[in-house]
């Protein structure tokens, strides 16, 4: 072999043959051999290498077309398990999950954000071995963890980028110290994203195209298309938050200009608004009562924040074409009154192509999407074909 | 074999193998054995069936290590050729490339879009025919035919939808047609999609996200993310032109609504601009000309509309996060003045981390980037893996 190839690494191709069984249908040696074109021999020796790790598992017999039936195989996701954390401003959620998404167990607390990387990464820690414990797996089945952060995270580097609620995070390595707490790979990505990818993979896997909306304290979007999360050239995509909205150029935003969807229609802003008309309100959660409760006042004002996501929303409807808007975050336990007014500025918008099968519904993953999607991006890059052939490397497949 | 996968045709792996080879680089046998893990007997075989058919050609020898040199082989894209078409409103460009988007002979004509499908297809089988000729290939060599039109175009199935300025062609079998003249596939697509495709590979196959913006008559964007066009659900996305233009709601558009980007920022609209500040000007061509002659009241409408782009497109900056932005279109060759207006809002409005690398151009496909697109979409296809493995089908690969 000569030197063109020196730095491409031999694959096993054992990772090939496992993405075929990623699906969890049930498969033959023959199956497999006839979609990879490679020999019965072949497969039979990669399927055993799968079988000995436990990330494959026997799953009976095919109906035989005469002689003895074959044995059929699938991908075994219990088999492993990930650590899945979504810290927010003043909550976390950790759970425990196998390599589909499973949630095993799980825990949320308070937590302070702004108290720094420092105390929280080292409460991640603690919290996540006491949930590993917890879960009654040894501590090898823990192929890896999975942090969500409430702000911008460079993809490249997996550091959180000047994020404007994580006063001390900029730049923290949050993925080297929990390495060292785990000895496993750690992936670190902005919450929304999260929230995308796990309200894609556990409610809509065969939805092509879909735009996550968290409106909560901040608002901010995840980005499915083609299948697949797009986080941009430095993993700033999806922020909806600064997109201004027309009309509303009068409202200063924190972030210096005016206009900004975060400063109409954010949990925040409509607190404000609530407070300025007399009411005693101080939180999102607040917000979703008084709707609750029926205040005529609070239900207006969260239809206009409707309304002028829909704005902005209906501008996102041009650009992307998805066929699903999925709306999340606290404020989206408001409901219909959020939703009527989102649809009624979107359709009148957008172009009739864009939205003739367009659905905007609210989240259906009961505020675990983003520990989901966290659990979902570790079991993509284990199981990715590359880090399965690593896996078995010298082993001779 | 039982039956759970006889809808899946058994793959020759002569796709694959290709594959391997389509970046142009020369490699041995034991090169393409190394990175596939198939025997070299397997490699041989596929090789000899990619020879046989001139996809593939032979390049010389490697370097030895002892012993007789190895033979190195290389994708020949100039094994066959593609027709690409660029109907615009009022003209259309033909070109004959090669698989890897050289042009070997090109036309423009002037033609009229709203005479409808029946005249303008006619017309594109008569120059399309004339123009192989011209290219002195012979029919077999023609792999397939692309075309870009000036409205959206459904990606299911290739037809125009509700397209504004192709009356006549709402539905319009374009592919079906074609297809009787050239007898080879025909794909459709929307003129800006194929623009960012252009663009996209001959000028920066590297980049990861881009954003191609066409500014003349109407406006439009076509996205590539991750490597790869996005078109949406229903290959939509990219519908710049009826973003509102926050602070442009008063302006009414031909769509219905009001503050479009198109009603304010086209070369339309700054045409109509220029004729209510009295001058005598009818075509986007004229304002180009204007602004090279230094004409005051040009340069500041072209400014004015540089800006509201820019408040769209930093809108799309932060939902895409993009490395480059791309400018295209007849307007765009007002050069500078445009740009200008374009980078002052745009850093103005968008957030930090997703401006930071962002670059904004003018095109540098010299009006080539819809052919150009055309031509990749249809090589795209044709060499897909398993279009290469439909190719040798029975053949005992």
């Amino acid at each position: 072999m000569d030197g063109l190839l020196k730095f491409v690494p031999r694959p096993t191709g054992v990772g090939d043959v496992f993405q075929l069984l990623r699906d969890g249908r049930p498969r033959t040696r023959a199956d497999l051999a006839a979609v990879t074109g490679h020999a019965r021999s072949t497969i039979g020796q990669r399927i055993d290498l799968l079988l000995s790790s436990g990330l494959v598992t026997p799953t009976g017999e095919a109906t035989s077309t005469g002689g003895r039936p074959p044995a059929t195989f699938a991908f075994a996701p219990g088999s492993r398990i990930v650590l899945a954390v979504d810290l927010g401003a003043v909550h976390a959620q950790l759970a425990v999950t196998d390599l589909a998404g499973e949630v095993l167990v799980e825990q949320s607390a308070r937590i302070t954000i702004s108290d720094g990387p420092d105390t929280v990464l080292d409460w991640v820690a603690e919290a996540g071995r006491e949930l590993l414990a917890r879960s009654g797996r040894p501590s090898e089945d823990l192929v890896g963890v999975g942090v969500g952060v409430p702000g911008p995270v460079e993809h490249a580097t997996g550091r959180p980028w000047i994020p404007p609620i994580m006063p001390g995070w900029d730049g923290a390595d949050i993925a080297g110290r929990l390495r060292r707490a785990f000895r496993v790979p750690v992936l670190v990505d902005n919450d929304v994203n999260l929230m995308a990818l796990g309200e894609h993979s556990a409610v809509y896997p065969q939805v092509e195209h879909l735009l996550f909306v968290k409106v909560a304290t901040g608002i901010g979007a995840g980005i499915v298309s083609d299948g697949g999360l797009r986080r941009g050239a430095q993993g700033a995509a999806g922020d909806l938050g600064h997109m201004a909205v027309p009309g509303g150029e009068t409202v200063p935003c924190t972030c210096g200009n005016t206009g900004c969807l975060e400063a109409l229609a954010s949990g925040g802003a409509i607190v404000l608004a609530l407070r300025h008309e007399g009411l005693d309100v101080d939180t999102s959660a607040g917000v979703v009562e008084l709707v609750r409760a029926g205040d005529a006042t609070a239900i207006r004002l969260v239809r206009q924040a409707g309304r002028d996501l829909g704005a902005v929303l209906a501008g996102c409807v041009s650009l992307l074409n998805p066929s699903i808007i999925v709306i999340g975050g606290i404020v989206a336990q408001a409901g219909e009154h959020l939703l009527a007014g989102i649809r009624e500025v979107v359709y009148q918008r957008s172009l009739p192509l864009a939205t003739q099968h367009l659905r905007i519904v609210t989240t259906h993953t009961q505020g675990r999407a983003a520990v989901l999607g966290a659990s979902r991006m570790v079991a993509d890059h284990v199981l990715a074909p590359a880090a399965i052939d690593a896996l078995f490397e010298g082993v001779g497949a």
